[in-house]
């Protein structure tokens, strides 16, 4: 590992455009001794929007994971909101793994007493609420909301979901009395700051936040804990297409 | 659809001696109208044994859910103790889809205030602990017990796995003060309705549970919710060695 | 016990309008192997809305249980909302219990990821909310909707309070984002299959759940633990009118 | 209702000698203008030990709030460790109805951080635990302890029970790090002023605490709430045993 | 201490009229032996609208508590709905200290089945919520209204507080499907009674309750528990300004 | 504010020795453009080891809050481990305000399933407990150990303090089946680096963890939310010893 901090930032979708889009979010908030490697699966989805989606996305986090710390890269992001792929990415790691959900809902909740989330189509809200049940944070969410538009609409161009994302923004801070929002979706990731600036109210990309967390982690020589739960998977002869997905 | 109720039992893993227990634990269960198909991934895991495992496994699971949605089954069981991939084959399946923690929890808290569960490896323990919450039994279970050897020890011929599940079984009534004990891995289910007989309470499997809730659902009309959060997948265009898994 | 099953479904009520409303639904879903005996108390109350009407409705319950278990039924089903006298009956039986809001609870979250709840009087909406809370279901239910009629106008032949659960449960598929609906009163259980087919999502009776239950813990050899919380009642002599409430 | 504030305490078993006990325990710190009237049903169960138990009590304790609303008594005490019928006898009740157990918790909490209780047969922590769950406090609760005696045992004159109740507290304020003590039996209501004086921490009757809350409730102008869920019982003929439960 | 039971009512704000309001509150519901010291601090904030004035107003309260504690008063309530400092005056003080927030939630949960509260501004509700988590609540309270205006309008003459607040509880009644009413601040103790009777439901005031409950705790031999978390303070030397607090 | 990051590091207690150990601590962590300011009160208590001492201490903290925010500080840490006054110093300061528990809480729970707290006295375990529940880690933390010294024994040269540490921490991972281990105390924060080493597991200390959380957010361009719960605190004369405390 070289004295740079390495960030992989793994975008579990195969979208291009998407990966740029995060890799931008991550380099712009990045330190000075960090490097961002923005990567995403050559095989997969182009969009996760449900657990079947979340499914295969898992198989590409993987794939990257092993071959990030086969290059030795300090720590991995992964930038999708339902975090998929998330404990078996820290049993395959060496370094930190964060999932860009975790560490928006973190962060707003040292910033606010009680957040919104704003997210793409309704379907995902069931993936967001599970993640507030199992991180303990379902008392600091006010209420989830969907713009409800596919997550590739995002990267089309036109700038409607953007603008659906704003406005869901707005009215979050207005109905819900929070003090934060959570985009709930890592193509959102770029529009965090004007929002925040906009709204004056924290508006939080995971993505940022994620990439800062792994950051904090490697400075403090914290990594991902090799003793039970999250060990390196059991060794096993892995067959077939996933004969190459554990480290030799 | 025939007549007949056809419920497809996958085993996540690729041990064909598992999935034999698997599929006997299940005929010798099911009702006189009821096929049982058990399958298991040409390609994936021997074993299961944490969340990287599973999240491998889970690929597996949703290729037969696929496979078992065109052969016109009644429904399907995921027969490992995680219940990998639940969710995201209830949105690729048009039946019910039951895991088998699952089933087996449901009905323990029908017959116990309070039970135990034994499983295999130490590092599983979190990974019960996780479907408790999220299944909302935390409440219900009074202890988790690991009897430190791995899956296929279950396999081997020796009976020493079969004599520590035993082993576990009396510790585990005799210490929490529980009612009735979940057996906590696919592999024992064959141990279940012998040792409900030797301690004097229900020893409980999931496999056989499963399979009975699937047959109850298939009766009732009821079938997985195709409204909102698992409907099926939006379609998509998968790439690579993931782009068979979506029905035409 | 014969070779047949034989599921006692007591209606805590005294109305035998409901009874044969309740047992026509136990039927319709009940194996070809299983006998129902639909029973009802001879005293007690005609409706049950309340706390007040669940405490005298359970010793009715419990003479019914008694009953069934000295001519050897293989299970016995609580067939009112509220479960009323559910841990009492467990005690008392040799056989398991099943109550028809927790069957229906149980299955619904094998179906769906959250349902919304359709019942009678408002008052007893506690009532449910209480039993999410002890089952552990509360994250699981959207909403609950009290259609405010008395229980007995399902009864009363009109056909207006089956008007009025099936605008609820259009409401409720409208309004809560839920995957499925449970109905709230053994009076509406002939309501599900053609509700389910209508509206296109579970709507799902707890009289025929709780049936598939029964027979599916008797298939398993399952019954309720005798160990510990749920043993028989400890041995004292009765006095009164429940001197005969203990067998022999 | 007189000038005197009227308490009518219901030990919900038919134990005379317990009665007294109770009713001891009840004068000993009621006000100088309290009456109390320690009574306990004609017919029933000797003690209550279970939920079987307690069915069947709950029917005299409805009895006896019918009564104390016909003498117009100021409010009621269910003096059973599992407050049983709690919720019918607010119904059914004009004045406010306290049970014993709630009221000692609800103390506890405000004494202490956290609390222990000790109560006779082991099978009775299942109502003590779902009794936590309902009333929120399961937090509050360090941990629960059974002497493994049955309730009369605290009548039978030997003063054993005594001796294994002190015990009991002895060992539970060395071994759980609690600020204080619940006693978990009506049975051991005479015992909690002097083991608070040898123990040197706060042990709770709740016999005592039910009465004074009672008196505070009343001195304050507040009753059951008629308003919603704990409504007089819907008016409805009642058959048979239970005919004259109702008020005219 | 005398035979009277004295009990020191503390404002924590330094509002006089605030205090006579709440002086008066507590001495129209004390028993005939009870004396009232209504007191509050000589210097802090005048009004109670956050955590930053709750911080300031705790020293005020553990200043009266040990002078109190010196005096020799038998117990002690914090008026203020935040129930700031609680924990610490319990360390501080031998007798009971009781919280208006804490025992209003406390008797609404035994007069209701769930309750709603009507406090000032809109900021104090995470107050609320947070003491509704910590004290178990949070399942016993439907809604928090906030009727936005600052706590002292309660005390400028017009009544136009004391009419919001009447709407309020209202609204509240009407819309939260609530049994009771939990009045959100001292300042508007003096109103629980006219509106319990106007509103046909139980509107209580945490002041009053207060005062019975340590009337209670002192009749039963009940005090803060001094055996592990609530202990006095480890003697320390304080410095500056905190100097005196610590009693010799 | 200049280009440099401020991070102010409040030891919220008036021991001069401690506060050089913190500061340490946090220099050690802290980024290039970092600066460290590491800071404690005049007056108020040596060491907190209970509520009380919180009370104290949180004045002492708001006086640094004021300072720092004048100095134009970026953002702040409250170096305590019972976070004393953290959302009364959100609502005073303009940057982030981190506590060093709810740092090293949140940072747990991103490299382990399951962490343990080691703390100093036996009386502290109780704030470590209310916050894991205000935070909503209940579920991650497997155990809580007290080495059973004051605060102050970890600044008394003699070595004794952290050699119980030490074994408080190899006794936890040994029992608790924790991957991580929470240092309860910021006396401790000079140990979790080589104990990390040690011990093969994070050892987290939680001034490290805080400072790098400011940074996070300060990078992040995130500040307290400001609208609403956690805004600046309401104007008004605050009088005596309190006067100065609100900025101008």
């Amino acid at each position: 590992m070289s004295a740079k901090t390495v960030v992989q930032v793994i975008n579990p979708n195969t979208s291009l455009a998407m990966t740029e889009t995060i890799g931008a979010a991550a380099r712009a908030v990045a330190g000075p001794a960090t490097e961002i490697l923005a990567v995403c699966p050559a095989q997969g989805v182009p969009s996760i929007e449900g657990h079947f989606d979340e499914a295969i996305a898992t198989l590409g986090v993987l794939e990257h994971i092993k071959a990030g710390r086969e290059q030795g890269v300090s720590g991995h992001v992964i930038a999708c909101f339902g975090d998929p792929g998330l404990l078996a990415a820290r049993e395959l790691a060496q370094g930190p793994v964060i999932g860009i959900a975790e560490a928006a809902m973190h962060m707003a909740t040292m910033v606010s007493t009680r957040f919104s989330i704003v997210t793409t189509l309704p379907r995902t809200v069931i993936i967001a609420r599970h993640l507030l049940q199992r991180y303990g944070f379902e008392h600091y969410c006010a209420a989830l909301h969907a713009i409800d538009l596919p997550v590739l609409a995002l990267e089309d161009g036109s700038g409607l979901a953007q603008e659906k994302v704003r406005a869901g923004c707005i009215q979050a801070k207005r109905q819900d009395g929070s003090g934060a929002i959570v985009l709930g979706c890592g193509g959102m990731a770029t529009l965090a700051s004007e929002l925040t600036l906009e709204l004056g109210i924290p508006v939080i990309d995971g993505v940022g936040a994620a990439v800062k967390m792994v950051e904090s982690l490697v400075a403090l020589g914290l990594s991902t804990s090799k003793h039970g739960d999250l060990d390196y998977p059991v060794r096993k002869t892995l067959s077939g297409q996933f004969a190459g997905l554990l480290p030799d």
